[in-house]
């Protein structure tokens, strides 16, 4: 019996509605980990080249991590992944809350679910057993409500659930994943990929977390970690993400009106600050952490807020805010529910829609394409209307639910030139013209602009500085610099993210990378070590790299939109940018400190490094297709 | 005051006698480690290219790492290095018993010589003083002779010596540096740039260990493996090295006459076990050392053989004893102990001959030339008159102490078919036609053949695998494999050899890979992983593979010598040899592991990761001479 997972994988086929129990070896969770680790194992060797991300071919993927469920703060976590309705190649997000421990209770590590069913499902999972159900009375339905009819159905008011809304339904694009009503597998468009196979969502409850190898250990690192957050409150415990956007304002790290301008003076108004004073009415956690970082606001007017939606992300609050150019909180957090309400993911709609403004603005779109919405910046009222339109495919709504890119092509080469969007997924809500080595990340991200994959230049200092020693790095790095030491540094931060999306735990949770190895061995009673850790995420990013080479993805692809090569309008950044040669070179280096070729393919050493020879039959032949500056 | 170390270098300039300290800051020391890794990094910044490494324009160093001295099993062994003058390229070796712990209780990490004298000289150190001493009175004498001289005139009976012999003054190519009489650092010839700066050898006394950072952490460490190794008492322990000649004259592993054949029917009359039953005397250890793995043999006839020169180890037993096809123990006994009084390596010494012996045999040396020797295979008493030539530089001796590939060179092509080196530097007794991996890092080594920086692929079952999990290496591998898998492990494994070299640690006591981050971190006080120690041998190898680059060494040096791929002429290895496609497949992935180029340059971005993007300045211009299969 092994420790710290139950070594069974869900094997669901909606084609012909068969379930079946696989059990992959130890060395394979070793090898993997679980999570973004299995996303890319699975996907690269079952989804062959050409399938459409919504057709039966794609696979779909739900996954915690090996250490996922055990009783320490992050673990409640899980990934889901499958290829990319928005990218067209390697996709996967990640969500907390309770479901990704309740899983592993219930006796699996990962769900795989192939194939299409011809009428809406649901799956229920509970103590080792599962099976498919007939969700036609589901569909439809806001995630809510959708929640409440299963428990009332299963009888089970505890049963946790993953689910998408309308919108993973209408196959947006942009669809996405909630566990629990509020925690959000935002990025990808996964939630399409559940549409297609018209699966409503996932039910399960668990009663046998799996056996700890070493309690009292696990006991007492957890115990300190809980005790250090207690006694010291980060600013995530007081007010979430989010509290420092004025500051961000200041320095052009808040996006503003689609990234063209470098000022919101009303950043204030808009922050995790005011959403405590004006809105919030509690503060959420995930299973057994001591963080507790999720806000919950409610309101009654100007718009009727539920809060069992959860509150706006620091994300959220950019995407709709300030992105969009809007002020109004209250619009904000109502855009927010309606995300959660409807599954669609906050930043690709918020960012679409300011991209939506900006080309309103521009005359490219009109307000007979609108339907007579007045879509500037700054117009609330226009932007819910925008979202209520795209999470119901109506109106221009249908079009933007396709996410920027598809919108920009339709719109032609003028709208383009604005289209901030990296291999088709938008922008988070962080600034490469400020921050140089995220820029590089959102470049080289396999999902396209990722901030969960990513480095932020801006908080490198202090502990974050210390914890990089466990890699040799020992100087400090300027932050304007895309020189070599700061790639390196992204290689070994990124590295770091990309494990713990392996591992389904949690980046908020302030862990130590050595803490990672503690918690791993403590759990599993394995003797793993940093490197080999490291070395999971590398062969993770190799993986989920030769997904996107088959997916048509080539080195050009590996690049930032124009907008990041001029300045912002106005404030700290009017000045400066990303600067192209610099770009490529950092790029260049990163390929080269990837064991990658110039065409960014794995080289046949890196995967025997890796241990994944058995990927070599998935290379690319030769290319030159690649970006020259 | 930092933990563990001085902080401390000691440069000296023979040349114009001068003596000045560094103080290189910690950053350094965490970087580099000390040992191999001082010696890469001295040598690359300091030595330009085409300086003779016999000229006073090569350096000399001396250097223990940061842990050395501290009081834990393993911890008494110094690198030294400069220019090899048996290679031309990075030359550097390792030796064990008291003179590196001592130098670091006399207040010093390092020791830099530069430059030349023009008479003999000596350098004697203590408590944090260091001087220029005289040693026109010293200069000539044997080792042990000349140690009694040095401990007289400074009055101190204790006092540590490093010292070379007559041969190190000859310059012979094949010269050795000896601590403490019988510790030997045997490859490269570092002995003769010793000679070519007239620095007769180096005392040191010291009563100041450095502070160590977690005193008690240590002594729990310490104790506990000098607690197993007592309980569980290894063959090293009991015999030393040599005890499986027998077993490895039945696999084809003990080379024999020039590694012609393959069966060697006395292994059983000269391995340690008769050596412990029919010489041995004591058994002799080093500093802190609970192994004790140090033969001591006592003969009066039919040789007299000194206690005091220790006893021939395994490499010794196999160089003058099988691979010269001598079986007469004494005589090999006597060889080891001429070694040691002369200062000449054993291995280098030992298989020049057996390469002359063959070259007797064929004709081509004749015996003319070895002034009436009859040099043949098995003849013991040629063999010590020749190695007496060889010391003194006499006769056939004055061309073989310049070492097997410059002996072969002269001889002509039908001799280089038989010579059995890799870039000049002899091979040692382990057969790379058996272990493929053995062979590849014999390829690789930046020194040439060296067995302490090699993988023994025989040895790569039970624990040694399970220590492999440490870098994610969880299925074991078959032996006769040179596949990507056995590559890996050697990539890995080689490192760790590297990583004992910089830290200048034994890998005869059983440490295990995380326990060197542990020993580091007990001492230093760092916060070390096995990541970054990893990276420091990396960083390591890179820098010697520049340094040999630099010397004019290409991607063709990296290669093994003819008869590694024509199979012994008996026994189990009759029927099977490297082969040449594998090898060169095999090298070609290492290169990519290692993020080489096919050239075998280490990438740009490779260096920017491990942190030495200033050896940038020292690549070679792009350069396609590689051996082609």
């Amino acid at each position: 019996m092994p420790y710290g997972y139950n070594g069974k994988t869900l094997r669901v086929n909606l084609t012909d509605e068969t379930l079946r129990t696989e059990e992959p070896p130890e060395n394979w969770y070793r090898t993997y980990l679980g999570g973004m680790g299995a996303v890319a194992y699975h996907l690269l060797k079952e989804v062959p080249r050409g399938v459409d991300p919504l057709s039966p071919g794609n696979i779909f993927i739900m996954a915690p991590g090996v250490i996922s469920g055990a009783p320490f703060s992050g673990s409640g976590r899980n990934a889901v992944g499958g290829l990319s309705p928005l990218t067209g190649g390697f996709g996967e997000a990640d969500a907390g809350g309770y479901w990704g421990a309740e899983l592993k209770h219930a006796g699996f590590d990962q769900i795989i679910v192939e194939g299409a069913s011809e009428k809406p499902t649901w799956l229920w999972i509970e103590d080792g057993k599962a099976e498919i159900r007939d969700a036609s009375k589901l569909w439809g339905l806001e995630v809510a409500e959708c929640q409440d009819r299963m428990r009332e159905e299963l009888g089970d008011p505890r049963a946790k659930t993953a689910l998408i809304g309308p919108s993973g339904e209408n196959l947006s694009r942009l669809a996405c994943v909630i566990n629990d009503l509020n925690h959000v597998a935002g990025r990808s468009g996964t939630g399409a990929i559940m549409g297609s196979k018209r699966l409503k969502g996932v039910a399960v409850r668990g009663h046998n977390p799996p056996e700890l190898a070493d309690a009292d250990r696990l006991r007492e690192l957890a115990g300190r970690l809980a005790k250090q957050v207690r006694e010291n409150p980060s600013g995530l415990s007081v007010y979430g993400t989010g509290a420092a956007m004025d500051a961000g304002a200041q320095t052009g790290n808040l996006p503003t009106r689609n990234f063209r301008d470098g000022e919101f003076w009303e950043a204030s108004e808009i922050d995790a600050i005011a959403v405590k004073n004006k809105y919030r009415v509690g503060m959420g956690t995930c299973y057994a952490c001591a963080v507790a970082c999720k806000k919950e606001v409610k309101l009654e007017t100007p718009y009727k807020v539920e809060a069992r939606y959860g509150g706006p992300e620091y994300e959220t609050l950019g995407a709709f805010g300030s992105d969009c150019g809007v002020s109004d909180l209250a619009a904000i957090c109502k855009a927010n529910e309606l995300c959660q309400r409807y599954g669609i993911d906050t930043i690709g709609a918020g960012t679409t829609i300011a991209f939506a403004m900006e080309c309103y603005e521009e005359g490219i779109i009109t307000p007979e394409m609108t339907g007579g919405i007045d879509l500037r910046f700054g117009n609330a009222e226009a932007m819910l209307q925008t979202l209520e339109l795209m999470v119901k495919r109506e109106g221009i709504g249908d079009l933007l639910t396709e996410g920027t890119k598809r919108t920009a092509e339709k719109l032609g080469p003028d709208a383009e030139r604005f289209a901030v969007h990296v291999k088709g997924q938008e922008f988070p809500m962080h600034e490469p013209r400020l921050k140089r080595a995220l820029g590089l990340g959102y470049a080289l991200s396999p999902t396209g602009a990722d901030h969960q994959h990513n480095v932020h230049d801006t908080g490198l200092r202090g502990r974050a500085m210390e914890r990089l020693r466990a890699f040799g790095v020992l100087e400090p790095v300027a932050l304007e610099s895309l020189g070599g030491e700061k790639v390196r540094i992204y290689k070994y931060v990124s590295e770091m993210r990309i494990l713990t999306n392996c591992l389904a735990i949690c980046n908020f949770v302030p862990w130590d990378y050595n803490q990672y190895v503690e918690l791993l061995n403590a759990v599993t009673g394995w003797d793993t070590t940093l490197y080999e850790l490291a070395k999971v995420a590398q062969r993770t990013l190799a993986l989920a790299k030769i997904i996107n080479l088959r997916s048509g993805f080539t080195a050009a692809d590996d690049w930032l939109p124009p907008r990041m090569f001029t300045p912002q309008t106005s404030g700290a950044l009017s000045e400066t940018a990303v600067i192209p040669e610099e770009l490529r070179h950092a790029i260049d280096l990163y390929y080269e400190m990837m064991g990658w070729d110039p065409q960014g393919v794995p080289r046949l050493g890196t995967l025997h490094e890796l241990g994944i020879a058995w990927a070599e039959q998935y290379l690319p032949p030769a290319s030159a297709d690649r970006l020259v500056i």
